[in-house]
């Protein structure tokens, strides 16, 4: 139901990814006659891989956090991410309100042991044509050293297990590469990542900058939720402003018409090596529970590419490699608690340590 | 003698400045025989409005601020900034080490009244083909509400005074646009500057997101300088990710080479109007005199524009425009007795208010 466009995107993204993943089956849930008129729009209201779950509310973009986890209990959101509490779905996606999201999730699913707060994990591309991993882009406005790095030990096992880099690289984003740089919160945060390096827990490279996060110069980049929200939507914002001038100037002649006509192919390329929509999907790392968080104002083929991250997710047991790894990374770190309690739940058998 | 490149850049950008503004002169402060070897080789050894003074030291890009400030006494940077206090030089352009420059001119220039910190404010482009002014960038990482008031100040009297709109948009960057966003600081800032869009002090619209400083949607951007400083840095690293994909792809066949050079005109007008360069020269604001920082990998193109830019502050008097109206609207606002420091600095005669 959620987005800025509703069942208008998120139906025909959910076909357009059915017709990619032939194994894959999809819960829509929402306000049933809705989604059925929608299906039945689509020449699909009797799709075999299809199921329709009904949920009388609706969360709203500006619904404050109380209202959507206190009042509206048969919310779509509600619903769907109590369906993968009760192991009837293996993830949620929504287009939905954010802080609505994560609070019922988080009430709901519950963080993993050792994680405090959970985050939320986007990937973008890099020069290197690889994908950076930076979170947290908005779930916690307000972070302590601690925050930061739950984060790294999270972004480091999400990394390691959907890129098959069993030590990806971890920077903290600050306004220098020296250690002296940043405010108390990144200094102190930068000298727990140091020691966790030093113990051999996470491969911490220091400091990074903003440009960092395109020079691929890292796997993944910490912060806290405050900086990681706005220096997203301003790239988000510079991309729009890029392909906008693109098209314009294109327009603009005759002859740059003709131009673009022949420069087509590099174009479209360009285009689609720069579209935003590809990356579409944030995760919700640190859930007891795989959640998906797709643009409020993604088309069909941003959510389709939201979906295909959840399924990606799935196929791979992130969430069970994400716990074992966490217990792992903090078997090494300091919390020794926190790992076992993580090992206990997933019954992970101990290993003699070399 | 700052920056990456040194005087293989800044000498030669001097030149083509004094080419472009006939009336213009220039004071080149530093080593005294690189700098005259250097516009013996540009072949201006006896420009006649060019004076070169001697400072013996030099800055370091990773000189504690310490070092710059307490040992280095003799640098080209805090010569050059002495001289402004004397009033030798109307303005101080550097590509150097950013904290030094800031240290430094605090030191010997001093804050306005009303002005506890000095920030950076940067001009950067807008989808209405207008400049959004964005501070700070990166003087202040840990800032308090009040900072970020006064930046609302500066950054509104310096928009009002070069771009002739004596009411700018100001607004406060955030994760959402709603009151209740954000963390703790930036809640208060948001308090402060709504009670002065009461008393009609500031043309406050609220909290802005990351993708509004390119979408134009107000003048004035104001946030704490880590998160000015990331964002800013993520900006550039995208815009050299985007035109590197974009030569890229161009080069990449004969077909797209073809069309490239047909798409000529508008790849070239797609550069100029997306080039960085052209946006290069922060003005250090807040300070008793005018600084403008350059980015230290600046080239000759980005280091001339950052003199005109100072050079533009010098000729339209806005050192002295913005005192009269941070007066103006201290007088306004809580701050009554900065407001009559600054008048009486200023010989500016008490009015009668309306």
């Amino acid at each position: 139901m959620g987005g800025d466009h509703g069942l208008g995107v998120t139906v025909p993204a959910s076909l357009a990814f059915l017709g990619q993943e032939r194994a894959a089956q999809l819960i829509l849930v929402g306000q049933k006659d809705l989604i059925e008129a929608e299906l039945k729009k689509n020449r699909a209201e009797n799709h075999p891989r299809i199921t329709v779950r009904n949920a009388s509310e609706v969360v709203r973009m500006d619904d404050p956090i109380e209202i959507a986890l206190r009042r509206k209990k048969d919310s779509s959101m509600r619903v769907a991410i109590q369906m993968v509490r009760n192991g009837e779905a293996d993830a949620c996606v929504s287009a939905g309100n954010t802080g609505a999201l994560m609070a019922i999730s988080r009430y709901l699913l519950k963080t993993m042991p050792g994680v405090d707060r959970p985050a939320i994990c986007a990937i973008l591309p890099n020069q290197k044509n690889g994908p950076t991993y930076v979170l947290d882009l908005g779930a916690n406005v307000d972070c302590a050293a601690e925050h930061l790095h739950q984060f790294a030990l999270m972004g480091s096992a999400l990394f390691a297990n959907i890129e098959g880099n069993p030590r990806p690289k971890i920077g903290l984003l600050n306004v220098g590469t020296e250690s002296i740089k940043g405010n108390e919160v990144v200094k102190k945060a930068g000298e727990l990542l140091h020691t966790e390096h030093e113990n051999g827990t996470l491969n911490f490279c220091g400091n990074v900058e903003g440009n960092d996060i395109f020079e691929g110069t890292c796997d993944v980049v910490v912060c806290d939720g405050f900086t990681g929200n706005v220096t997203l939507k301003a790239i988000e914002g510079l991309g729009r402003f890029f392909r906008n001038v693109l098209v314009s100037e294109f327009r603009s002649s005759l002859l740059n018409g003709l131009g673009a006509l022949l420069a087509g192919k590099a174009l479209k390329t360009i285009r689609q090596r720069l579209n935003p929509s590809r990356f579409n999907g944030a995760c919700m790392l640190g859930l007891r529970g795989l959640v998906f968080k797709s643009h409020g104002s993604a088309d069909a083929y941003a959510y389709e590419c939201a979906i295909k991250r959840a399924h990606e997710a799935v196929k791979r047991s992130v969430l069970l490699r994400i716990s074992t790894t966490m217990a792992e990374l903090l078997q090494n770190s300091k919390d020794h608690q926190a790992a076992e309690k993580i090992k206990k739940e997933n019954g992970i058998q101990e290993q003699e340590t070399v």
